[in-house]
This record gives structure tokens, sequence and C-alpha cells, in this order.
């Protein structure tokens, strides 16, 4: 795979479909008309109480690079007639992009992205758009629950082993948004800024065996002379007191951390830090990991675990691996459109939302109603607008929230909940959601 | 995201500790001692029978992309000591590679790769290597129990909207490879030869709305006028019965398909066979789509069903959406090396594996046996080796398998499953594996 090549345009990343309809509709004629569509989740995973707007800053930058080039348009063109292709040789979004600000609470129904335009302009997005919301909201609302499990520890992202290779960066960057603190993965790091962080593998003390059997003390001393004494020593290779006591020999009590990988974390936590101070090393940390999910990190919470490697239920979204959320046409040349053949059923016309909270903060109620018609009553709550313009005429405006910016908006946004919201068991949305109009 | 630029090199697509204990490694001279490294998994995913290897051919390509560029360096010399940073600057991965060929069936503790070289250079790779055989054999696992459900029907992938926008091409692939007949994903067209395939959405219906209502024929009309007479109509937008009278009203008893993609999809199909039918239209084939997984296809089976879409359940790997995969080193200087604390014990040295049948050709066991040792009896079975070479000396050999052998590779493999290895239940893996020595 020449990924060089192939993935400097994002235009393929598309369903085939999205550029038959286009083509029928450019030779009807219907291609022209003003189109609204909405991003939105018609309900959040099982159990859930509260989803995170993820990968608005990714889509709108995958956005300035779906463009057809030859190698594209020469795929487009085996199934297209030659208007079509015409017109995506000089595709660029020129319409209007509205949305969930990114880092955003949403709940069923928020419609957390409204793109419109022209109904050809806006159809060839859906399947762009939907791929980056669902994987990254996904990741950041699991991420969201594992971070206030862990209520303030240090969080390391190490999932990259355990999802596809492209995807392993974005999951960085969505748990990063959701408060963790650091990832595993390089490339994140590259593109995204997220804080690199990473320990050692059982690998490493293997290798330093010899026909004489294990020489862990030689794997953590060279290990220490190479990365200093702030490094982190897996401890769990043989024996895990064994292991403590040894690294503790070669480093001194002013070893970094500790990292117990299997066994009961718990128990072993406890365990090895009263090892440790007994040996000095107080200020020594315990990095605990190993299939950790939130109710993992939640069951940890008495125990003296100092940071949390979390991989798996990380990037597969702990149970939801994708966010559901779907690209529907709610509006055309300003009449709603909606389908309404059976349980799938559809809210026509363009929306707004808005955000009730108590004075103290605490949100109440997420209020949907059609544009146009006059503002909700907010009944003395406070109120709060949760579009803003994302895009003008094709452009991305400034303003934009930054990666930092909507990390910060997650924290605000769990301390926003009502306390039942923060729950790890299955439960309903927060808050309700209204819908008038 | 610059794509072109970040993923020009998969070098950093990598986790930070890698390249950590390589600078140890490198610092205390064991960087150069000849290790193996073996991927698999402990267990396969809860209930399931077999799994498939999926993930070889694009790890190969991904290996020649393994490169530290000025870019990728930057990056490095951040955490890392200069000597290092060189030694990564002239990174070629010189060693050898066997492995399982992909679309092989594998069980518990199959070694499906086997990385030898340098500690250095085969440490590194560990991340690369899991992450795209995580992702691919997880969904092409999950894929070809749809593809056995299905019984022979067509298959067309069109999940890209629900997984990351990089991993869809790559679940396309997956999904092929297993057995499904067609993607709706353009860039797997492109990059990988997926044959594409695709229908319309409801969007095109609503869109030949206007203010005197629905113009379904209106939609249905231009869709045939465009892509011809074989095209594939969606009738659930408003009322399915209609929505097929109006189909065939339209397009005539030629129509090449109907699509179904909500309500009770088994009584709406054997509805619509005899409304279409009656209609004259015998030849019109019936798609159905919406939230399908293999167990939602099988229980079609008794319906006149002629091609199943599916989507979430393919690209989340249906429940087990990554392999659980490991890339354990097992032998150091031709001693073999193994972790002994706690449940995730491993067993050292470099292994081989056959698989024994019966003469018709129905798979009894697979053995795992230590490298170097007397190949095991097989008791009058038919036996066959399952590593095979992919890498000589850093160079991909001739006559790795492609994705089309691969395809009859999985097919052959379902067929040789016991019967019972094919039930959807949860159960046992298929075979039972021995592990000698």
């Amino acid at each position: 795979m020449q990924i060089r090549d192939e993935f400097a345009s994002t235009a393929l990343l598309t369903d085939q479909y999205e550029l038959t309809m286009l083509a029928a509709a450019l030779a009807d004629g219907s291609a022209r008309r003003r189109c609204t569509f909405e991003v939105f989740a018609r309900r959040l995973p099982h159990g859930r109480r509260y989803g995170i707007v993820a990968g608005t800053g990714r889509l709108l930058d995958a956005l300035a690079h779906f463009r057809f080039g030859p190698d594209e348009l020469a795929v487009a063109a085996k199934f297209l007639d030659p208007a079509t292709v015409d017109w995506l040789r000089e595709y660029r979004f020129t319409g209007d992009i509205d949305g969930y600000a990114e880092g955003e609470l949403y709940f069923p129904g928020s419609p957390i992205l409204t793109v419109r335009g022209s109904f050809a302009e806006c159809v060839v997005l859906e399947t762009l758009a939907l791929s980056i919301f669902n994987h990254d909201s996904a990741i950041a609302s699991a991420a969201a629950r594992m971070v206030s499990a862990a209520a303030g520890r240090r969080m390391i992202e190490m999932g990259s082993r355990r999802t596809h290779e492209l995807a392993a960066p974005s999951s960085s960057r969505a748990a990063y948004l959701a408060g963790f603190d650091a990832t595993s993965n390089l490339e994140a790091v590259r593109s995204f800024g997220v804080p690199g962080a990473g320990t050692s593998a059982h690998a490493f003390t293997l290798l330093h065996s010899g026909a004489d059997g294990e020489h862990e003390a030689a794997a953590f001393r060279s290990q220490v002379d190479a990365l200093g004494i702030g490094t982190t020593l897996l401890v769990d290779t043989f024996d895990i007191t064994r292991g403590v006591a040894t690294a503790i020999e070669v480093a001194g009590p002013e070893l970094g951390a500790v990292r117990i990988d299997s066994g009961d974390l718990g128990v072993w936590a406890a365990q090895v830090r009263r090892q440790l101070d007994e040996l000095g090393a107080t200020g020594t940390r315990i990095v605990v990991s190993g299939d950790l999910d939130e109710y993992a990190i939640a069951a940890l919470r008495a125990e003296p675990v100092d940071v949390y490697g979390v991989g798996t239920s990380l990037v597969t979204g702990s149970g939801a691996p994708t966010a559901g959320m779907v690209y529907k046409l709610v509006e055309v040349d300003g009449i709603p459109v909606a389908k309404r053949s059976s349980h799938k059923q559809s809210r026509g016309g363009t929306k707004k939302a808005v955000r009730l909270a108590r004075a103290t903060g605490t949100i109440v109620e997420e209020i949907v109603y059609p544009e146009g018609s006059e503002a909700p009553a907010t009944n003395g709550f406070q109120v709060r607008e949760l579009q803003v313009p994302l895009v003008r005429g094709g452009e991305v405006v400034d303003g934009v929230a930054t990666l930092a910016q909507s990390r910060e908006l997650v924290a605000r946004g769990l301390v926003s909940l009502p306390w039942e919201g923060l729950k790890l068991s299955a439960g309903e949305p927060a808050v309700p959601t209204t819908f008038l109009g």
C-alpha cells in the first residue's frame, strides 16, 4: 500500500453510492437544490449517560484534502459519466458548516453538525464525516468515563496495537481530548501534539537472559543507565515482589515508577506500595496496566495506584466501538424533509440547540428547536447556544476550538453533569432532550 | 492533519517504549542479540470457534515504508540519544519473517508470524505488526462467520461510515478476503482492487420532494435514467409496498434490485418478493440491510433475500473489534525465554505448526512444536505445514499469497472445518491445539 500516494486525498474515503447519487442528481438538475444535512446520534450506546463530540478538528482538516486529483478521477471514471467526473474535478465545498464545539457533551438527537450547501456538494461528504465522528466520538466518550473513574490520577493511553494502525493516532487524540494525560503513540505526538509516554516491555527483561538464567537486574540497570532514574521499571516479568526489590536495589529509592501489568492489580498495588515504602522509595509511583476499563479503574480507586495505562478498552470504545451517528438530509430548498418508513424516523428541518443549566452550572435539559422559530423559554435557567460556526463559504472560520480548548471543554462538561450522569452503571441520558416544533 | 506528509512513513505508528527499549539495548550491547518474536492470540474472542489470519499482505507493504526520514527523526530526537537516532536513520529490517499464509485459519496459540533478526530490528516492529493483525484479523474473522451464515448469497460490505476513515479500506479488504463479494468503499476499490458496489440513500429520494409533497417516482426515474435499469432502488423511504409498486412502474419488470433498509427484514423480504413476482419482476433481486450481523443473516436464510448489505457489525468485528494478538520475544541467541509471572504465561522457543486432516479434508488437530525437534507423529492423518516464508534478509520473498489467493484459502479453510466449527453459537475452538516440547 503506497500510503503517501493513496491518502494524499481524502476523496475516496467515500461510499460509491454518494457519487452515483451525485451523478443522477446532476443529470436531473436536483443537484443544485439548497440542502441541509445534519449529523446526530439517534441514541447513545446502551446504558451510556452522555457522549463527547470528537472529530470536528480532524473533519475540517480532512475537508481541505477532499479533492479529486487524477488518481481519484480515474477510479470515479470507471462507474460515472463524464459530466460527473468533470464536476468532481472542480469540487470544492463552498457551503457553511455549524456544529457543537469539539469536546461538547451530546445526547440523543443533538444536532452536532449542520452542513448547508447544494445537494451535490454536501452529499459527497457523508461517508467521511461519519467515519471521523463515529470513530473519534466513540473513543472520546469511552475515555471520558475512564477519566472520571480515575478521579484525577494520571492516565496513559497505550492501545495502539489493538486498533488499526492509522486509527491509533486518532484514538490517542480522542483520549487526550477527553482528559487522558499522555499517549504511547508517536504519530499522535507528531500529528496532534499529544504528550508522549512509555515504560518498558517484558521483552526487554527477557532479552537480558542467558544460558545461566534470568538477569532482571541487568535489564533494569541498562534501562536506568539509558533513560535515567525517573524511568518506569516493569517488575512483573518473573515475580513481582522480587522484581520490586531488584528495581530499588538497582535504581535506589529515587526510582520514578514501577509498572505492574498482570495479576490482581488491587492486591499487588497495595503490597508493592508497602514494599516500596519499606525500602524508602516513598516517592516511587505505581503504574498499573492490563485489561483496564472504566469499571476496573473505578474498582482500584481505593488502592495506591498513581498511573493507569489503558489500551484495548480505550481504542475499542469500551463496548461501543462506533458512535452510531447518521448524516441525514433534513431540508431541501427551505422545506423540511424526513424519512418516515418504519422505526428509523427522523425529524425534518434545520435545527438549533440550547442547553439549560442551574446557576451552579449543573445542566438540566437540552432543547432542540426549529431554526427560525423563537428561542425556547428558559424558565430562569442559564442558557447556552450549542452550535458554533465552523465553515463559511467553504473556508474554516477563525476561532475554531484548538485541541487544548476542546480538552478544557470536556473537563467543564463533565463537571456540569448532574451527579447521576457520571455513574458508570447503565442508565438513561444524564439530561432529557426536548424537541420543539 | 497533512495526510500526505504524515503517513508517508509508517515508522511513527509505533509505541514510544519500543524506541526507548531500543536505546537501552543499543547502549548495553544487547540490541545485537539474535531474537525470535512470535505473533499469536492467547485465546479466540469469547465463544468463537476459529479465527482468520488477515493483515499479512498489508504488513509486508507497511514494512517497506518503515523508514525514519527527517520528520520522524525529529520526533525521535526529542526523547532519544543521538546514537539511537543515528541507528534509526539507517534502519532497514534485514531479518527473516515466516508466518501462516494470509487467509489461513488460526486457533489459540497458533504462531501466525515469526520474526527473526537482531533484537533492535525486530522490537521496533511490534506495534505496527500488532495493529495490522489485530484489526484485519478481527474483521476477517467476523466476516467469515457472516459469509458462512449467508450460505452463498451475495454480500456487500458497507460499513465505512462506522469505522475510522483510514481503517475502512482495510476493513473492506478483510471482508473481501473472507468471502464478501464487494464493498461500498472507493479507497478499497483503488488500493486493493475489491469490486465496488452501491445502491442509493434515503437522501436521494427526499431530495425529490417539493412544497407539494413527495416525488418518489421522480427520484426513481432519475436514478434509472442515470444508472440504468440494473440499478438498485431504495424502496423504504416512505412506504415499502408503495415504494415497490412505484419502482416497477418507473423501471419496469427488468429492474435490477430493490433495497429494504428498515423494518422486519424477513417479513418484508417475503412480502416484497410476492409483490415483485406478481408485477412480473421475477428477476428483480432483493437487497436487505440495516443492523445485520451473522445471526440476523442466518435468521434470514429461509427468506427470499438475494443480497446482504452489512455495515456496523462487520467493521466492529461483531462484538470482537480486536483480535487480541500479542508479539512476544520467545528466543534469544538460541535460548527459549518466557515471561512467567501470573496468568499471562507464554511458551518460550521458536515454534513450528502443522494441521492434521482426515482424507476428506476435515481438519482434526493443530500441533505446535519446537523448531528443530522432530516433526510430530501424524497417526495416518494428512499433514500440512502452516508456516510459509514471507521475508528473507529483509526482502519479501516471491510467491507471497495475493489477495485473490488468500480469499480462496479462506474458502477452503471454512470447508475444512468440522461441522461444529461453523456453528454461530458460542463454543470451543473447532479443533484442539496440542503443544509439544
